[in-house]
């Protein structure tokens, strides 16, 4: 249990270290020999707890997704704006994962299933949150199980446009606008 | 100038080729030996044409912008969702479009530039289609300009979703959702 127990700790040890290595370096920087180095493991002793990039990629996607994430019952709209203007002051993290999603779209990738998943689980939060603003329908006519996929295809899509060109999206900005059509003001 | 109108020649039959194996075989299975083959020419015959598969993946993507482009005059709101219907049909070419996107958000990736461009572009496009359909506010009060990146990110993120589960995502419903979003009916 002792063992169990430090394992545990070292593995949330690396998660930390390549979060930090993420956002100094970004996607493309964020090796395992970086990880490795930071935390004072060798290569090898790196693979013991992640044996390839994209694992430890998504584990840091998936630390991150429990760290972000708010019981579905406290959600409200106004939040998600606050959401993504975080997100626009952590561009390591943001770069990581679209990266990660855009590889993960080739059959047989290993964050296929990750991303499949929570884009279901996703979804389904954001349609909850949409019915507990609006009920069963949003001013602009659609039903939250209808609103919910474009809410999420939005920003992603906006992620990518603002990693490609920060100065020309303003990427919270934007999705508020977004938030804005949904409301019907 | 013969000899150039042979190698223009030459390099649009390697586009259409790999067009197809990109329909066939995926974005990964989309090797530069796969359509060098296909063409009869060698690995290295193909490099003489296009240095690498990004290269020659880009070179893809710009072709089929030029195929799909519709004079900006000519751009009605309800084509677009006629083309995400189109895009629903052709799997292996989003695929590509959607992978490649993802690579280029990393620093010095060489898709960065064409998707910086590309996205400027539809963006103005995009603004101007709504523009002509609504002039200066849309229904639900923005501006065209700040409707357009929403638009762009709604057909991309919905790519992702559609592509990791097209099951439970109906890419065409959806962006058709979003357009009625847009026009407040």
């Amino acid at each position: 249990m002792a063992t169990r127990a430090r394992s545990e700790e070292r593995r949330a040890e690396i998660l930390r270290a390549a979060l930090e290595v993420i956002a100094e370096r970004g996607y493309r920087g964020a090796s395992l020999a970086a990880v490795a180095e930071r935390v004072g493991l060798t290569q090898q002793g790196l693979l013991h707890y992640f044996p390839t990039k994209e694992a430890l990629l998504i584990a840091v996607l998936e630390e991150r997704d429990q760290w972000d994430s708010v019981p579905d019952s406290q959600w409200r709209l106004d939040l998600l704006g606050s959401l993504v203007e975080y997100n626009a002051m952590r561009r390591g993290i943001v770069q990581t994962f679209s990266a990660l999603l855009g590889e993960s779209v080739a059959e047989g990738h290993p964050a296929r299933e990750f991303f499949t998943r929570r884009y279901a689980a996703v979804r389904g939060s954001m349609a909850q949150v949409l019915r507990a603003e609006y009920g069963d329908r949003l001013p602009g006519g659609l039903t939250p199980e209808q609103a919910a996929p474009l809410m999420v295809a939005v920003m992603d899509g906006l992620q990518f446009q603002w990693l490609l060109d920060p100065d020309a999206v303003d990427m919270p900005d934007a999705f508020r606008d977004f938030l804005r059509l949904l409301s019907g003001d």
